[in-house]
Parts: C-alpha cells; structure tokens; sequence
C-alpha cells in the first residue's frame, strides 16, 4: 500500500477557526497525519480522526532553512509509508508560505499532491471592514514582506512607496520606522495606515492613523500584525463603525 | 421586531463551492434573504433553509452604477422588515467587489452589519501550483484591475510593469495586448505569465507562456480570467507538475 500515499497542503486560513474551507475541513477529517505550525489555530485539530497523528512542527526564528528540510523529510517519510499526509498552514499555503517548496519536494519522490487554498491574511483587512481597493480611489493593492531574508527592508517596497495602491506589509513591525521615513521621503506622510494585529482572532486589535502619527500609536503591539498604507484604509476611517465589535454570526 | 434585521456581507470564494468558509455556510444557513450575483456558484444555495427567499441581482455590463442601487436598496428594505439579509459575493466582498458601499449604505440606516471574508480570485493561481511568492524571486504580489471605469487600462498597471512583483490583472482578457505591449516596452517580454479561466471550477483551465507568446495562446479563452505575470510563474512552469488534473479530496 506504499504507493497511496499522498500529500494536500492545506491553508488553515487567518486565525479564526472558523474562516477554514468546507474543503479544507473535510482534508484535515481524512488525513491520517498532519503537520501544523504556530500560526494554525489549534481548534482545527478538532476535525481530525482521533486516531490521526498530530506533529507541531512550529519554525523557530533564526532557524528556517533547516526546519524546513526537516519539516519537507517528515511530509515525505509519512507519505512513503502510505499515509495521507496533510500540511496545515497558516493563511494560504502560495502566499509567503513556502507551500509550493513542499509540494515540489513531495513530488519528487513520486508523491502525489493536492492543495486546498485558504484565505490569506492579504484579507484581514475586510474582517474589520476595510477595503483594499474603494471604486474611484485607487485600482490596486500591492502585497509586501517588510523583511527580507537578510534581515532589510524589501526594496519592492520603495516602488510600493511611490504607487497609488493600498500597500499590505507582512511581517513590518520591526520595520515601521522604515517603512514611515520612506514614504515620508515621497511627501506621503499624510497616508492613512492601519496595524491590524492577531487578526481575525478574539485578541484582534486595529491601531488606526496617518503614517505621521502610527509610530507613536503602536507601541506593544502583538504580532503578528499586518501595515495597511493607502487612501483606500481612510474610507474605514471616515465611515468609522467598529465591524469588528459587533457580534458575529 | 423591526430592528432584528442586519446584514452579513459574505464571500462566496472563487467558484469551487466546497471554498466557502465554515462560517459563511453558516451564515447563509441562518439567512432569511439571500442577494447573489453571477459569480456566485449557486450550488451554495443548498445551504438556505428552505423558507428563506433567493434573489439573483447579478448585474449586466454597462449597467454597474444603477443596479448597485438597486442591490443596495433590496439589502436595505428586507433588512428594515427585520430579515438577516445575506449579501452573497463571488470571492471576497472586500477585494474589487464593492463591499464596503453595501456596509456603508446599510449603516446609514442604523442597520447592524457583519462581515464574513472569503478566497479571492487572488488565491485562485495556488488552486494551479503557482505560487504568488518564492522565497529567493520575489518579495511580492500587485493586484491590479486592468480594466478602470473609463475603459482604460489602469495607471498603476504601468508602474506594476517596472516593479519585480508577480502581477496579478482581474478583467484583463480584452487588454491582453494592452498588457503585453506595457512590459515590451520595458524589454520584459520574456516573462513567465499563466491565464487561468474559470479557476476552481470543473471548466477551469491554465494557458502558460511569456509574453511573447500568450496573445496567440489565448485565443477564445472564456471569462473570468486572471493574467499572471512574473518571475514567480516560472517556478510553475519550470517544475511542471499540472495539480489541477488530479483528483481532489
């Protein structure tokens, strides 16, 4: 039975558990092993059969690249012993999550693949009812890592800077100082920013202002957090009702 | 029992019905009032409960602006009769989809507002093995309506066009040419770019090329489409392993 073994990679969406796939459910439900990081809420655990086998395999930082060799030798050792190996992953497993490193990996051993996209933290930002694009404002949105794999500020983000798209930043915290002094050296201070932290989860927070004023406004704030820059954030905050306060369905 | 009624604003995902969230399945589950447009796979209304009315308020083209106000209006009307209105949106109601104006519009009335995000067509490259992002090409995505109100291929195109983000064009198939000519004229041509049709769905389909060769492949490709162009295709094409023709969990 070696040879049924198989792979789905499978986003475990933004943080709310209930923001996973019907589809992405039913994967976890007939795995026979899943391997989850720290951004996958444990609740999802709760689909699977209880006779699964659970591996947190959680990056630490300053130890990627080999964690990720481990974390790909897991995926096909399960495999190649016929089992149905899911890998649960924060957000969407094709956006700044190394998904497609993992497939290529498994398929090189003849495993066969299957993905299940989930919704990306690219989305959080309608969860607290601010839109990414706003008809008549602007036409696109551009998504960045702030921080590069050497640590710098990603320099995309300096033509991010100059555009007129709502511009998200991955993983920026570190980097806002920077990412404020290049906009202000475009003369773009002035721009709406929003930090939205632990989206989508019951520690979710939004810290709203211009590029002027968010430095001060942001101290202590939890990641992992996404920087909102761009006219589109100021149609939430000239129409300000807190969406997120609400209760939901 | 008048103000009982509220809006739910959900994402219906990019086509697949087994995309919808958990908790947008829910919603539609608890729906009184169901406004759907034409993206939207009607599969999903098997989630209604029976009692509950179906409205189809998809809209034709060139009639946008009055028929939004139509759809704002029913939103409006059923949810003063004190209904849960569920406003079904194809892919993600925040993301080129005018989200926002229906909150907006509801809250003007007092009404209470909720919102259940969902996978955007943005997703829908991932659906196909093609990451938006890889570690080492690129540090990021631009998502870019081509086609603008006036008709016109949008301005932030021409800078997307300079930048080494994957680019990611929504209403792009008439401006194909358009598109190619913007990249020729910085001696990009040689791109990596995929034109993926009716993603998610069972006449889904992948046409990859560069963009010297996209315009003759692309003949009588059927909306919607995306255009995806960058660096990042190329680690699709380059490791070609075509997940979308195999069987899916």
């Amino acid at each position: 039975m070696s040879n049924s073994g198989r792979l789905t990679l499978v986003g475990a969406g933004p943080g709310d558990p209930e923001l996973i796939t019907i589809k992405g459910a039913k994967a976890i439900a007939s795995a026979e092993v899943i391997l989850y990081d720290a951004l996958v809420n444990k609740e999802l655990l709760k689909y699977a059969v209880t006779s699964s086998q659970k591996i947190y395999v959680g990056k630490r930082s300053g130890k990627h690249s080999s964690t990720q060799d481990e974390i790909n030798q897991l995926i096909v050792d399960h495999a190649l012993q016929g089992k149905h190996v899911v890998r649960l992953k924060g957000g969407d497993p094709f956006i700044f999550a190394r998904g497609k490193e993992e497939l290529d990996y498994a398929e090189s051993f003849g495993i066969s693949t299957d993905v299940v996209i989930g919704i990306s933290s690219v989305n959080l930002p309608g969860y607290y009812g601010i839109p990414l694009t706003t008809r008549g404002v602007n036409e696109s949105f551009w998504v960045v890592t702030a921080t590069t794999r050497n640590g710098e500020l990603s320099k995309d983000a300096v033509l991010a800077a100059q555009s007129s798209a709502t511009v998200v930043f991955f993983m920026g915290l570190k980097k806002l100082k920077e990412i404020v002094a290049l906009y202000s050296a475009f003369n773009k201070e002035h721009l709406p920013v929003a930090i939205i932290s632990q989206g989508s989860l019951p520690t979710g927070s939004v810290v709203e202002g211009t590029l002027e004023t968010i430095v001060e406004k942001s101290h202590d704030i939890p990641a992992p957090a996404l920087i909102v820059v761009g006219e589109s954030v100021g149609e939430y905050l000239n129409n300000h009702q807190p969406v997120h306060a609400q209760a939901r369905s």
